[in-house]
């Protein structure tokens, strides 16, 4: 089960669940695997930037994506092998395919800058984890610092064939999203699934751009496959309705440094993990921002009974 | 009429208005300020960021500051004076004043890095510019790439005396406002005003950390009165409903890059500006982008009187 | 007498000359000029970077540039006109060429990445500063922190008739001059002039390479000259023996940030600046720097006389 | 043998060699390893930037660091550990000292920006390897865009007693000695080792200014060791000598990018590696730039006999 170009839906971006001590949670590792398959999650994204993935050393990380994909079963597993060289790049990549893995997902560094760096950074990548691997380009600029055109994007997805998907986190973005799809629809580029993150905070328009629907971590997943749904059968109004009743938790989760602490903190109130522990150096919550987000959940209870009884 | 530290309330960035041709529209300067006073602006910023300002020769900067001051009458108004050295800095802060701003504001060059770069920087503007002129520290890391630690704006404030007030954009920045009022509540800084910017996009919390309103550009500055309005009397639920309503559309403006065209936009279908037209070099909007923000304010409309009509 | 393709020899890089108390030296320029075209440079260029461009306000860099103009007489000056808007960057272009400027230097802002944002930046600004003004790329990453391979130069020329040279300053940079004589060679680029900067520190092999001289700002402007035309006439050897004693020195002034200061020093005890003074915000020298500048003019002037003297 | 603050001389940092297929070439490690302790270095250090670290995962890089440690017997070794997350960071660290290294050399992530991100980062770094491992600060702004000011290394050392060393490599860098070096005069900064990188391009005054010495990777190690040797005899003149006739070359191999290209094939010429291949993605020396070489390194030799016959 690989990865191809017709993906759609919602992968959900994993946390890494640990324990108060530091240590991988592999029981919520299960939970949160079955949780996302029973609300309609078309697949998920492992050790991702949100996973924590770079606290763990790389036996940790290969049995974690392993984890996720044995419980995951028919669901395809993007693992996330970003690496500062090529090597454990590889490393990982091979491990994760081993395992069942669907696909893998590389992000740029953050000193590439000129579209023939971006380019030749994509190639070399994948020449050392080989052709034969699906693949997704994390497109995520606000993060990495890495821009890149549609230009840019089409010609990486030209030059190699494993390709399969493209993260689209760019900040703004919905013309990105219209120049590709025109591409297609003139030939002009090979298709390819396009899924969402950056939160979330556009997908109730990034979907009517054209996108395939999503890749992000918001703690209501299943607020993103209901969207993802809806505007799939052209029940548009519905779609902006359920969006905007999570908008302002969707976007005060979207935070950069503490959205994870957010997020964490949520997935522990629905039961979906133990606790919200990360794994050190972690962002932490005041409890004045906990109060915040009860205070959210309360209002976002009126609305979607899922958020029900979550504030305390 | 000098700012200081008592400010509150909602001052509004003003977009410059300009012509289909690049000329400056003066008329629309008028209707705008008008508009700003009628709806219960509390003082207005002009010639910052999303003011276009680098677009202007120095002469039009003048000019268009002028003409804001002379009919703003009672409200201050604040001039954007940040400016690639401080000879331009000093002429351009020395004839706001003489013109009647009530003070300036000033955002940091984007090369500096460490805490003795950025107070350094300000030392020497001040030195510049006078220390008899009230200013106003711009806090953006987002756009302007500067991280100022509460520890570094509390010592900017420290070193000048001239410092009264903190326009606050930084993401997230929930905990540096409790941060700076924890340190005034404790005798350990002197008092400043803090307006929020970064388009509102956390208005509802910020007020309710201690902040003393808004400084932003969002096309319904009478929402944000509103909401700071509903904050100061306690009518918390009231003005999370309203901030909620105008949410998604604030969202959708809040985009780096394409937010000014929105912007002007919006308030060119509310007649607050004659046109939409930006000086070259122009962020454009698509057709399709264009009609999403219409979809927003039909959809605003249902809950704010004020978008009445707007959507054609 | 406007610049063009054919421009080679040296330009130095003039700084601007103030006296103690921050006004502007204009018996220094005169002298200064003087003594460029005495050591038999070919033009010279004024207001860039290290001419503490933005520390002047928009009339003095006008009034600076004619100064320097008129005591060229038939040497040509480029002047620099980089701005943060178009408005600013038109009306100093405009006033450089009535003053009768050979051309303008326009660097690129320090926010663009793609190669798409580049080449639009410089298609909008000659838009702004009309077409028919001769004008020089300026390729600085180091300090600019903007990327330019030599495909995205050739678009820039390609796009843009009136750009007739480039300010080669990158770093590494002798393979993108091979690359651009290679393309012109080719006849898959038209011909431009290159000149090269980054304080001259490969200027030695940068002739070897195609270039067409030095456009830097080095205490001893008449070394680069001899180099240029000792490279010219064929004797290597003898070109590399000049450039490798003051290498020493060179090295030591091409220090970011204190450069300047070691410049200014060293011009002011040739007697070709009054004094070093630079305009505030200014980096000063310690007695420590001092010492080993003047250990080092002690070391060169046992093989080359212009040093003679200059140590204390 | 653990490394402690009266480190001094020169710790070579030494590239990691490999065959023409990408293997690592043990025997030229065993090879570098003599050849640095006999032209007297007094410690190495490996799996630095420039040891290509990020292109070996983590059991090569263990291996690389066991054979230079075995090799080296009483000569210190220090292993750079930098890492993406501290877990790898860890690991690596701990498997290092348990090979014998004599300390671990930490650089920071490119995304660091204020003075407490900075300390805390290091602070966090040290809570994961353990206190009791001495180790290295890496202040090389130009590469990593962290600017540490003396102040944040003082930080650093008073909050971590483990911290042994400074490698300096700002630029420009002598004043930050000197500020150092008087801190520790006046008994306000406990008293640690300097050894300066930065290509070796200033220590000809690094050592003037209070530097213990140097730990760069010029192909001419053995100049490092005889100019710190004749600095530290009071032979100033003779070591200015040395070190000018080496710069020409020195300068040239500095160059970002394809310096290490260039160490490799001069550490070939001089049969120190089997030969210079870099394991991919690598920077390859064009025709024209190995001719350079060879042409800088037909000039050294009638300055010094250890450059004979290297230039074909």
């Amino acid at each position: 089960m690989k990865l191809d170009h017709t993906a759609k839906g919602v992968y959900p971006i994993a946390p890494t669940p640990f324990s108060a001590d530091g240590r991988i949670d592999f029981a919520s590792i299960d939970r949160m695997t079955e949780f996302y398959r029973e609300v309609g999650s078309t697949g998920m994204t492992v050790l991702g930037v949100m996973g924590e993935a770079p606290k763990l050393d790389n036996e940790e990380a290969v049995e974690v994506a392993t984890r996720f994909i044995r419980r995951a079963e028919n669901l395809p597993v993007i693992v996330g092998v970003s690496a500062p060289g090529f090597a454990i790049m590889r490393s990982l990549s091979l491990a994760s395919m081993e395992a069942g893995a669907a696909g893998v997902m590389i992000a740029p560094p953050n000193t590439l800058r000129t579209d023939d760096q971006i380019a030749t950074y994509y190639s070399q990548a994948i020449e050392a984890i080989g052709d034969d691997v699906p693949w997704v380009i994390q497109d995520y600029p606000l993060n990495f610092t890495v821009v890149m055109t549609p230009g840019v994007i089409r010609r990486i997805v030209t030059e190699n064939k494993s390709c399969v998907m493209l993260k689209h986190e760019d900040w703004p973005g919905l013309e990105k999203i219209s120049t590709l799809r025109g591409w297609q629809a003139e030939g002009a580029m090979r298709p390819i699934s396009i899924l969402c993150g950056n939160g979330g905070l556009f997908l109730d328009f990034e979907t009517e751009r054209g996108a395939d629907g999503a890749m992000t971590g918001y703690a209501f997943p299943d607020m993103l496959v209901d969207v993802v749904r809806l505007q799939t059968i052209g029940q548009r109004d519905a779609a902006h309705d359920l969006f905007d009743a999570h908008l302002p938790l969707l976007r005060y989760e979207q935070q950069p440094g503490i959205g994870l602490a957010i997020r964490k903190y949520v997935m522990a109130k629905r039961g979906i993990l133990a606790s919200d522990a990360q794994r050190k150096p972690a962002g932490g919550m005041t409890a004045l921002a906990k109060a915040e987000v009860n205070y959210l959940l309360a209002r976002l209870e009126r609305q979607d009974a899922r958020a029900a009884g979550l504030a305390e």
